[in-house]
């Protein structure tokens, strides 16, 4: 599977949230990593580049801070120029269909704020809308945002967490069984041991790992006993 | 009261529904009309100067023509560049606080797409959120959107209706009593007797005149019977 991280940011030297995203990406697998403002800085894009980028890849992604409940400028022109009826939508213009679609946000306000109620209002899959549309007119798979909210007020282990749910976005299979799920955790672990973090945050990570082994261990032996009983 | 109209559209000499809709700007009232393509054909937009222009009017709207669910580009980095916090919302940031805010949607699919099993799926009302909870942060009053579906299709009485339900959004005061907006409307077909229509449209825009007068005379009559009643 490959995957086209499309970005959108007007100052992502100046965004840690992004900065940290940008050291989550694995080197080794499909991943092409796409920002607008560096690409087009005059703000002129290339609808045929554009258009052959998003053939080549399976899983389109939207990366954007979330200005005014929607994307930064350019990546709406971006998708006022590129998404053309002919390519996107309309006949013949099915170019997307059966591809997969996701959005990463990073949110500036904290999460409870958006509901009724809350400061927002609204929650982030009403606001979103938009982008969920835009995926069923051009027959993509919507799937499950990745939403990273306050980003500079996170823990150490919160940012664990982002750094592992990001590759997953990046590269896991959609709808992969648990075991499957697993090993491909197992697998991240492994290459990331002793990379990315600091010495006791190494032991966390062979913890976690160890864990994970034992749960399957236990769930093997369960599934042997059941098999048993039958 | 002072309106804004703040247009986005890429190419408005092109667009009929856009040229349309400005040429039933009433000259005499107090309506701004501000096209920000037009004002900053380089996208450099004057935040000092724009945030002005808002603090000298009441109604603020957004004219555009509705791509990919939302705004032309433009006008969304005039949000991020010009909605600045301590402008229009955070702590002393409540300079719009009050003012109306309203949108004027060019739609180019019909009406009766936008709802589950349509082919948009979404209402406007789901679609528009971000601008409705753009209106709730800044707190402004969100008034019911001027929706145009596929003005290229509408027969001569629709635009001669939207003509009016523009001029409305434009000028007439929200919540006005019924006879404040008959009164508003029949000042308004006097003045545009003669001026922008053909004549066989005269004759009808004179029968309209005459049956709101004749519906008024009937009311004001029912109401003497039920006094005299009491």
């Amino acid at each position: 599977m490959k995957t086209l991280v499309i970005i959108s940011h007007p100052e992502i030297g100046d965004s840690s949230s992004q900065q940290f995203l940008l050291s989550a990406v694995p080197k080794d697998k499909d991943v092409t990593i796409h920002h607008l403002e560096s690409v087009y800085p005059d703000g002129n894009i290339d609808t045929v580049k554009e258009q052959k980028l998003l053939k080549q890849h399976d899983r389109i992604l939207f990366q954007f801070p979330f200005y005014w409940y929607s994307s930064p400028a350019l990546l709406k022109q971006w998708q006022d120029d590129v998404l053309t009826e002919g390519f996107a939508y309309g006949p013949r213009g099915s170019m997307l269909a059966g591809k997969e679609f996701g959005l990463v946000l990073a949110i500036g306000v904290k999460n409870s704020e958006y509901q009724a109620g809350g400061r927002e209002s609204f929650s982030i899959s009403e606001l979103t809308k938009p982008y969920q549309a835009m995926a069923v007119k051009t027959e993509m798979v919507y799937l499950k945002p990745l939403l990273i909210f306050q980003f500079a007020y996170m823990t150490h282990e919160q940012k664990m967490k982002l750094y592992i749910d990001y590759q997953q976005v990046l590269t896991r299979e959609k709808d992969a069984s648990l075991e499957t799920r697993e090993k491909w955790l197992l697998e991240q672990l492994e290459q990331l041991d002793g990379k990315a973090f600091q010495p006791n945050e190494e032991t966390t990570l062979s913890n976690a790992m160890e864990q994970i082994k034992t749960n399957r261990t236990t769930i093997d032996e369960l599934k042997m006993i059941l098999e048993q009983i039958r």
